[in-house]
């Protein structure tokens, strides 16, 4: 963290606009540990939008662009220069920017789904990027300290051989059809914009990613059963997938946007032959730890036990004391910045990467095939 | 109940000897609301067994009976004679029991799921009971006052028409390696006794009826992945399955025996296009109830909104102290008690049927099957 | 319990008539466990009443009376008379049917708290029983088994030395004024019969004595607040009253009967230099245990950890499936049950005694005129 | 905010040197809405801790000073000069600076308690800030939105007259005695810098002045007994007090520095006669609204009911996306920021002043002069 004497990283962003939801939440998260300044930035397609929410940030006129290869070719000629961009764009529009950015030698931090079709993915896969730009993809789940502290257990070997994973993401927001004003609905659920998945791309990839994340274990196959069930709508509203873990674990996973009465309902449960955990996004400062044969435990972030834990996460504030969505976000942003410094050796491994953006498109087209073959088991490495 | 001056019914055992746990279940659920005198047994099939526990319990020495077709026929010669009979024996004794009391004119509880097999269950279903002699499946969960509200309030169109039913039953039990001396866990994995299925008859099933009680849905097609995670056993002790009800609505199914931190988990959510209802039962005295745009409702037992279900619902104590599992149980048995004095019109529809059973044995046999072909959506009308 | 071939113990009951609370919660208690035979009653003062409701309860029709002296004289008298009674009537009540059947050798399980009055408390416990029968008072939440386990942990050290206890035990019912025909309301509002203490002697007494039980302290002085929130109501609806208990701990107790959304909130929290434990009555089958330094522990009715507290717990199902207010009560009924029959050295020092009765109308009275003095700490000793 | 194009406020901080808890928060909620860049620290009363302090967070050299005298002099001096300080030292520590900058014209943002002295808390309150300086007491718990939507249904009526308040602040982390390396429990605990009281002072005054900003109540008296229970310990680490409003309400507080299990339980319940709210800290985007006779609802942070919250909250994330204790921080911040702009009439009168930070004191002195007169009521308004 910028608390500790190292300078900070400039920064660009791509999309994020006045309005925008998920553009403000990628600010926040890089301004609380201090570690950027947002200097530059092509926040909309629409020129006149993109003057006035560049103004409205405080970024110089000069470095208000209304393309993203501009910026990337004007950014990169200025000896101060951003060293990383943020892509908060639709996910059809991750794709252009990050080559753009990586091929110009400028890190970047991308919003997920990496981008709307596994193609595009595995381009991007294949580019080198100038001077060994990096690349974060923002699962920004994974930066929760007792999702962290949920990986260690696994590994240490806490839960033994695991078994059975039940991720879950159910909200209700577009349990009614949507009106074209809902900025966050209209592309979320346009196939054009958003990809071949509706829910199972926004935030069915949270949940499996999580899963990923935390157990270590690769998807073998998924067999799934993708519905929409609002009329008129395109995409996917609701998913409900099983799947088959290399090694022998199984497992389910449910999303849904129409499940009244859930706001953000991401949770993890994951069970092995010595123990289990279950955490939830909405308490996340929470984690159940079972240990077979004894009582429930409840870890805290940063509580009693911790483990090795301490060594990669970003304990802020003392136990008791909430942290929430943002933080969590804030740690990719601040860990991404000892990356690009050179001092984030540890980090590295945890953080989201290119892979892990091709394996969650391979999880989205491995999904919706299996649905249209009516449930099929579909392996992840056929697609 | 007994405390409105109506008589008490003659009641009769088979099966629940000493140390077994569901007929001593099934005595204190008889107990409860003093609706039954127990007066007779076959308590096991081995005859010291048989007579010691049936000295435990009380009974006079000429009722304790050694075999069951021995019961049926001395009770419904004597003219004081059982006019009930509880049949808690394992699964594969179900039939021949029931059988015997039903063609002898004496009413049946019995002890779910109905039989070890599909086809014994149709036997049972085609016989001709002597005297319009009546059947409970105790499926005890439908007893929760909470779970008849729920049921009430989806017909009633709370929830506007059923899109999504998420319904788990997870324990952890059985993680490790079953010991011979626990009786429990012995039949329960062993397929002469406990059918096709393991976990799915045992808990599975539980899980289907509760979902099938509440929503009032009947189920299409089921695709199932069942394992059997512990070296050894024969039987499913995990159980993911993806569920089609008539109409449209979707669903998964969760069932578990190794799921570790989990004692007796169930739990049932429901989700319509108007509203969404969660419940689970090991705090079984609240529900969450959730019109779409309003904040959630904590129903409570007993509490504020009852709606209809007074009607049905045995309220014995005030809202805010608990009742719990022997309580349900008991309101089956005080509800078929009812209906046996013919009193229990408005309860008849509520209480779990042969109808019910054959239904719950086709759900275990076309997730046994789907299961076996990797998981081919199949039909319940096809087993 | 009467499943190991114990007799049944011939029951009479004082109160309790038709639409009565407490009275049919003390036959269902009696029932659970199959160890008494209610055969007597005078179930209410209104002798048509009284017939009426023994009739209800199936009583023959020479065994329902219409006064307890009567009672008291005829079933002492009789060859198969009543072994014990319960006393289930309005407060101010107790003492007389206490003290009747007590003097002819019949044993007394009395409602809370024991008397209206103190005097009446210390007159009760002056009598010398005929052939030495017990009295037991159904102070109830003692025999949930978490806080059974909850005494035998702090006994045991597992807390260390106590240093805070916090109790409370809110309602809402009596939110707005009491209509007449609120049975159960205008009885606990009434000074002549409920005694001084409104919200203090109906809930407050509970509290009180959770704490006593659980932490083996006895309580030196107290400072109280008590308020009568209702206009025109005679006695406290809302009690808050410090606590010094002998060797140093401190404490607080909150009882309200006006708090709105809370339905029955008795709840207990201990903590020593070692360790804490947090309950509540509306999920009772749980329990938080907290050992310093390390993560807090859910502990569950008949789980992983139930130590010593097997020896005197009634486990009637397993851990995960739950018991609730009727099976605590229950386990008072059944191990009074073993006192009576010589059998239940064990649980004697556990069941709410004469001695403990007393001890909580001292902490009644001592809190009214503690009150009345503004607050001036009072010791329990000097009332 | 400064997304809305305004200019960032120009900072100094005063104490928060490398290891302080407290600098730390303040200077990331300072951070999240981009309202501020930090110029300018006199970060330790040790010259070489406050030089390196300084840029370890990046500050210029010649902005680094090593007292806050001559930093409020020099700093008011240049025409770049910081418009406001944050004051983050031990409670002793806080009259003198506040002093200083408010004399210079520079806005003040202090931690609480204002003073370690109810007298130096009145001498602060007594001095004409130049320029209208204002002052900001940071009881960072009133940033949470729920607490303000908690507020604004109070105001509505929503509750009724308010007749019970419960707040309660147990933590666990001086359980036992502290060492002097724990710089934080070293000061926390020595009365020379912590004042008169300790839990009272550090926790017990944040749950006072949110019972005081919910309820809009003023107290009348409090009756308190203070303890200490580590051995050695000056000031007390358990607090219980009764409370008396204005206007007829009653209250208990507890605070605590020794409930083991506790982490940082914060919790406020209050009562009127037609509603209740029960909040806690530890899980903030959730608080409970019950109208008598309905339902209990809950109400999420953003969610279906927000009433005029809207107007006066910091709604950064959508509902279920779970904000925590930095961002309720940083409301206060980016609130006060729009006040020294200008443009934050309507925050003003939600923001801590200097006036709540005497009442605090007040509270605090008040309850410890009745703790050592046994528990005498004793009103605010005669100390």
């Amino acid at each position: 963290m910028a608390e500790n004497g190292a300078r900070r990283i400039r920064l660009g962003m791509v999309g994020g606009g006045t309005g925008a939801f998920i553009g403000y939440v990628h600010r926040i998260a890089a301004r609380i540990d201090g570690d950027y300044d947002l200097v530059a930035g092509a926040l909309s397609s629409r020129p006149d939008v993109a003057k006035e929410s560049g103004r409205n940030i405080g970024l110089a006129e000069e470095r208000i662009y209304t393309s993203y290869e501009e910026m990337a070719r004007a950014e990169a000629a200025r000896p101060d220069g951003i060293e990383a961009v943020s892509i908060v764009t639709p996910n059809h529009m991750h794709y252009g920017p990050a080559k753009a950015f990586l091929e110009a030698g400028i890190h970047v931090i991308c919003d997920k789904p990496i981008t709307s079709t596994l193609e595009d993915a595995r381009k991007l896969a294949s580019i080198q990027p100038k001077n060994g730009a990096k690349f974060l993809l923002t699962h920004n789940y994974t930066g929760f300290p007792l999702i962290r502290q949920a990986r260690e257990l696994v590994a240490s070997g806490a839960l033994g051989k695991i078994r059975v994973i039940q991720a879950e993401y159910p909200q209700d927001w577009l349990t009614e059809p949507t009106t074209d004003d809902n900025k966050q609905a209209s592309w979320r659920t346009d196939p054009a914009r958003s990809g071949a998945g509706g829910a199972i791309g926004d935030i069915g990839t949270h949940a499996y990613n999580l899963a990923r994340f935390v157990s270590g274990l690769r998807t073998d196959a998924v067999s799934a059963d993708l519905t929409s069930f609002v009329e008129g709508r395109q995409l996917d509203d609701n998913v409900h997938i099983m799947l088959r873990f290399e090694g022998g674990a199984k497992g389910m996973l449910w999303a849904s946007q129409v499940a009244v009465g859930c706001e953000n309902g991401l949770q993890l449960r994951i069970y092995g032959d010595k123990g289990g955990l279950e955490w939830r996004q909405d308490n996340p400062n929470y984690m159940w730890f079972t240990e077979f044969g004894k009582p429930k435990q409840l870890l805290t972030r940063g509580g009693a036990i911790s483990g090795n834990a301490s060594s990669t996460m970003n304990i802020r504030i003392p136990s008791g004391h909430p942290e929430g969505y943002l933080e969590a976000f804030a740690t990719l942003y601040s860990q991404f910045a000892a990356v690009i410094r050179g001092e984030g050796a540890d980090y590295e491994a945890l953080l989201p990467s290119l892979a892990d953006g091709v394996e969650g498109m391979q999880f989205i087209v491995a999904s919706v095939e299996s649905s249209k073959n009516d449930g099929k088991w579909t392996k992840l490495s056929d697609v």
